[in-house]
């Protein structure tokens, strides 16, 4: 079932990059940037964090000519090839490389081909984008849990992989990653489960870029909210009572994005 | 009701330490831990972190004498007196600072306070623990949810704050933080929801630590696991399928931490 590899030296870092801002970066994933042969990026991880890294050791497998994506079989044989060739290659996700980011499928090709690899967590935007906008993602009086879902479910499936009604009987914060183009089913759908319309509500799009922006508005109100803001993707939305402190925040918390 | 500081250089950083290893430290965090006037930890900020900072700028609201927990209260008025002497504070918490670390409720205290602060999110060991340990907390296959909970309620609360069956009903994957001591109680309440007694549950204690553990089993039988292994707080516990897929990613998973 594995392939031994051919040569001894050649390894994969699986490395996430954080939401954007180069500052999140781990130390390891920097020492990681500047040391490895190749540096094999998706379009998620952020201008400022490629723009540190010499063009020579860069390879865009996140987008080809007209926008099209690059399919996963790609970027898998690629890792693979330049592992055996023996180079220390730097496999570079947006956020967290676990988190909707197909990190486990790629763990699992490697390891069925034999070649060596190290998994190097990140920062979600997940967690990371409410709170640089003043929100807690979990919070003792409002929110004992945070579930964290894709808004851009795989378009081979007929219905939705995500339990919405179940979601919204945890009680707790529910964060949506890549959820703009469903905002309306989604709100939809969360009302529909028993959530009230009132539920406090935030997007941030771009999190800790420095065009960060944030919109702020209710299960009800968001779409137009977010539509009146021009709110494009990459963006996070944080549903649930935590959402509704940012005002309170606001004030007097620092920041470098917005 | 906010109070202006009584000097305008005071500010309050509150970091996020990361899971434990300090290479997973951000480029930020480390920057601040350096250069502030005072370092206000917690015991979960990992010992090889505390390591690296001059002693005469710790100062531990951890933990007291005879293992007292330092009243919060405490830690936020010396967060607020720190600032007005015109300090910069950085408030390090283990792992992302608003994740169940009440760093909501500091958050609050300190716009109440009218002393500015600033966030520096971090990577959380509920999602970093399973990655190291060869476990992605989603997959396009097995999971389209990850929800993240504490195993570590509020005393002074009678009733479970966490909707068990409302997790088991998401079908996605459930991470526990601070869950050992919890652990029989919760995998019980899971398995009466409805999940199957055979659904793969992983535990990592001391994720990234040069001494993490780790411990499968299912449902059924990690209790039994655990005990035998000698788990420990701190550890997280995975439940759901990509628990798992270990297996799979062991033999090439390169890891310092086991």
């Amino acid at each position: 079932m594995t392939e031994p590899a051919d040569t001894a030296d050649g390894m994969v870092y699986l490395v996430g990059a954080g939401p954007g801002d180069p500052e999140l970066l781990t130390v390891k994933a920097k020492r990681l940037l500047e040391n490895g042969d190749v540096v094999l990026h998706d379009k998620l991880s952020g201008p400022n964090i490629l723009d540190q890294i010499d063009a020579d050791r860069l390879e865009d497998v996140g987008t080809r000519g007209h926008g099209d994506t690059t399919p996963q079989s790609y970027v898998n044989e690629r890792m693979v090839e330049l592992a055996r060739e023996g180079k220390t290659v730097v496999r570079l996700k947006g956020g967290d490389p676990t988190v909707f980011g197909r990190g486990g499928e790629e763990m699992r090709y490697l390891a069925d081909h034999g070649v060596p690899f190290e998994v190097v967590p990140a920062i979600t935007s997940a967690i990371a984008g409410p709170e640089v906008a003043g929100i807690p993602v979990t919070d003792r009086n409002h929110a004992s849990t945070v579930s964290i879902v894709t808004g851009h479910e795989d378009p081979e499936k007929a219905e939705s992989a995500v339990d919405w009604e179940a979601l919204a009987n945890t009680g707790g914060t529910i964060v949506v990653l890549m959820g703009v183009t469903r905002l309306p089913d989604y709100t939809n759908s969360l009302v529909d489960a028993g959530l009230a319309p009132e539920t406090p509500v935030a997007m941030v799009e771009r999190a800790t870029w420095p065009d960060q922006q944030v919109v702020t508005g209710t299960l009800d109100s968001i779409v137009g909210a977010a539509d009146d803001a021009g709110i494009e993707p990459p963006a996070i939305t944080v549903i649930g009572e935590v959402a509704g402190t940012r005002d309170t925040a606001l004030e007097f918390l620092a920041t470098t994005y917005e």
